[in-house]
């Protein structure tokens, strides 16, 4: 195949992978809630608002998770030339696991201030763990084969210094999921933790 | 036209598809509830949480049935270089099996372990009978008409290859459906089987 | 610009497009809703699956609609070289109608055969007329300005078949919106005949 | 990295983004409700279809208003080359806001004429006053760092009349989201007119 025809190739599977994470992060929205007031009145409509802050910050946490997932992914696909089929079944595996992160987020925004919170919130860092490993073997399923899959010209640097930066993840996230039988707050704040960690030193870079 | 104008054609034809096959995997996480209860408590989320294991299996087998058909869909556009009406009609009796699986995954997972189950289960399989149709008429589209649709340089053995490994689809599926009436158990078996042979032979292929 | 400069420009609102016909025609399997039977049955659940038949039948009818409009978009836009915002807006005139579509078709399948049914279809109906005047005003914004949106070598020939394909679309939308009062089957009849005559031209051209 | 990656690059960055406007800007459709009367009757549909005018207007203005601001992005995207992290943040953030824009939607769809309604008005105008700040962060975030991102001859006065004609965004959205407490129509005309205004002066360039 010509280089051309691997772009268009990989050009795809990036396509598909983009529909998915566009539509998951904007399928968060549906969990928010309009209240439903019998009489509203501009301050009891402000407070029936302001009630649902668990939802708030469950959406504005998954959409930070989300949106980090595809800058990953997007930045590892800069050193893919082409696809094969374990290739394309290890990307489906991260699929599903962004598309299942709108029904934690649910579960968390309903639960996050009632009886069963740890269980919700374990379920929703849990999540992140499962992700966190299908990036793994995404990434393997990327450089194994002796790279044939690869760029040419990347280097073991370039590759050693992307799986550096993420090699936090997963034990991170397994702690945050212990953390869920402690205090809510600690799993929430761990997560966001992490993620403005990855911010900050992607915008530093 | 010119190879480049090709390419761009064919291109919006797997965008329009890829969107379609994205928002339909990904609405599937919509038929995951949340369970409501009065008083939650811990153990009682949890548990409700795993009664739903209906919905999970059938998450879980959708996703993987969608996400195999995009695979297939991929690897059929590898041999097109552009496309016609015919193709584009054909190609859209497709796509509309595929934005119709969230429905019948849904009637399957509210029946599940509820009477009326082997009508749910016959439906979900029927649904995947449709897919085995409209793929083959896809085919038969593709490969018409001289092959002028066709990349050169598109040997007849990679086309006998790709027919020869989804011959299968078709009577399992149906027999999946048929085995809806013995048990519900049995026509999941047969259809989560034949996803993990296909995704096995890609593996190795 | 380049030619590449200008192949990717209207690179990017077709894919905008694509992804709203790709939503809108995917959103459409949310209104075929699950029956909720206390006590299911195998022949309980079957007849009430196939009591839906009015929803069943406003979504293929819905689908094949979106599905003929993506057609000509597609086909409309080889024609096209570059955009401008006169383009893009009316583009987004035409996108407003196919993200309408999915409403009138959940107003059409719930009042199908209660009373009210004949306004359902007259707002069913009257969303195509929609659709043809927003292609319309698309076709005079593409091939306006002295045709300097048009991709050098289009004869006036195939602009004027394009048009004359399409000339038919107003008016008889226009009477199926009519015909609503008389039958709601009617202006079924006249829709569907109208998609069945665009597919087998397209079939045959 | 060449040219052609550079363009690949930012090509997967308005993949992304493109499919954010597209979902957003379809899902508004899910707030139109389905009238549900007991006994319907021509009249009585068509006066419960018409009592619903603020969801009409709330999905029409909503619809513009995500139509316009994709219209911007798409026009700030032909001026650059190549993204980095800071950028794809950025961006991140604008599309935040995107995909927020269906809940205050349905918020002032459910309000409009009942007590509370300048509440709903104000947190409408008020996701429109984040977007303006997040156009203004991506904006600096593309012409910052001494203009690396920038496509190679574009003019300071081509970037000029950009942010000219941008620049009253956010003072009138701060306006109309303080004129709530005045007027929901205020609010809403202010809305309307600023979208007006930009169309026409795009329609007139």
């Amino acid at each position: 195949m010509t280089t051309a025809e691997d772009a268009k190739e990989t050009g795809r599977v990036e396509a598909f992978s983009d529909g998915v994470f566009a539509i998951a992060i904007t399928l968060l929205v549906l969990e928010l809630k309009v209240p439903h007031l019998d009489d509203g009145g501009g301050g009891r409509l402000a407070a029936a608002l302001l009630r649902e802050w668990p939802s708030y910050l469950a959406f504005v946490s998954s959409f930070a998770s989300i949106l980090i997932m595809w800058v990953n992914h997007h930045r590892m696909f800069t050193f893919i030339r082409r696809s094969d089929a374990r290739f394309l079944y290890a990307n489906g595996l991260l699929l599903f696991v962004v598309t299942l992160v709108p029904f934690p987020t649910a579960v968390l925004a309903e639960y996050f201030e009632r009886p069963g919170s740890s269980v919700a919130a374990a379920a929703y860092a849990g999540t992140f763990v499962l992700a966190s490993i299908a990036y793994n073997v995404l990434w393997l399923a990327a450089i194994g084969r002796g790279g044939k899959l690869l760029r040419p010209g990347v280097s073991s640097e370039q590759l050693e210094a992307l799986t550096r930066r993420y090699r936090w993840g997963l034990p991170m996230y397994v702690l945050a999921t212990m953390a869920a039988f402690v205090s809510v707050y600690l799993t929430i704040a761990i997560c966001i933790g992490l993620w403005i960690f990855w911010v900050v030193a992607a915008w530093n870079a």
